[in-house]
């Protein structure tokens, strides 16, 4: 048995849900609400934090928490197909996009367009502030700009393959798509690049995503945008 | 040449100190102000965070940002003396403490305690707020009580053998450890743990540390506290 515990919208969720499934490791999944500690969550994870892996292998049980330390795991537990580089120099690359996004993006974008659309809405903390959404646009505007030039000088975002840096970039853009706050137009490298991602049959159960109350933006779910 | 970008309080630059000396790599230091983005570190840094190492290596100069990358970097290029457990299960508990101390513990106390007593000084943003300086001891008591429970509960805190847990919880108690936040006495298996931990020859430079005009509390470099 596999255990995803997960938040659909949850960027750090998306990230474990992508690699399982570039793996091809299936999972029954718990939907869980990542705000107010909730009892499910802090079960498995005392930092009740998402996404927590519970998973059955070799005769023991496994609960792994956060999406770093989950998808080192993966790596390790199942190796093929790999999603890291083999040299130390390219994996020290894909490393600072991964920390890149996990902490630079998501307290400059997340932090205000996950926060103001998703969270306050689900908590009942009111409308939207449209000055940090506005802070959180213009901050995404930067990262896109930085993503473009890297993917312009560059034969893809940490290298040629596909590795974990592209699985954790695409999975936080693509929350701020759901969002419809993406102008992919103004970024023609970064829309490539993930009209690339996005066409990946790992890719196919996020397209799916639905929240209720809050359709995506039209062009979500298009492998062609 | 190996040369490290950090700044002394910085607990993420401590980890990758305490790593370094660890493995008993030598280091030239360049003493960075982690506020404000300075050019010296946007030059290596585009992210403008600490610590940067660069290193030469294999005839390749290699730059690596921010503490998990480095960390992760030092175990693949110089593996011994390794900082990692060998077994799978071993390595997420590890990491999963890694990831408490870097997003949980960091954004619970040192958002409160260095941001008032080291950041807000250093920027000439006044005072330190007593109300925000309660909350960081607060939510650090908080940590210590889990921490006690974990060390009572089993031998080492993530395992017998010494791991990167410790390198990243030592690194940031240590922080607050300068500033006199820590109330050592209320939590004897911490207490001891730290205490076997500060005995590492890898600690003494970090022992050695004082701010220009900020002395560390009284008892901040004795091995018996």
């Amino acid at each position: 048995m596999r255990i995803l515990h997960h938040w659909p919208l949850d960027p750090f969720s998306r990230q474990v849900r992508l690699a399982l499934a570039e793996k091809g490791l299936e999972i029954d999944t718990r939907l869980e609400k990542p705000w107010s500690n909730p009892e499910s969550i802090l079960a498995v994870n005392p930092a009740g934090t998402l996404p927590v892996l519970v998973d059955d292998r070799e005769g023991a049980r496994l609960t792994v928490c956060e999406s770093g330390p989950v998808l080192a795991y993966l790596e390790e537990a199942y190796p093929e197909p790999a999603l890291m580089p083999k040299g130390v120099a390219e994996r020290a690359e894909m490393r600072r996009l991964m920390s890149w996004f996990d902490r630079k993006y998501d307290g400059e974008v997340n932090a205000y367009l996950l926060h103001e659309k998703l969270e306050k809405r689900a908590q009942g903390l009111g409308a939207p502030d449209p000055a940090m959404l506005r802070l959180g646009r213009e901050h995404l505007r930067g990262h896109l700009d930085y993503l473009s030039g890297l993917l312009e000088a560059r034969d893809g975002l940490a290298g040629p393959r596909y590795t974990l840096a592209d699985v954790v970039a695409a999975a936080h853009l693509s929350c701020a798509d759901y969002l419809g706050d993406v102008p992919w137009e103004e970024f023609e490298p970064v829309r490539a690049w993930y009209a690339r991602v996005k066409c990946r049959p790992a890719f196919r159960a996020l397209l799916a995503d639905r929240l209720p109350g809050l359709e995506p933006a039209s062009h979500y779910a298009d492998l062609d945008f």
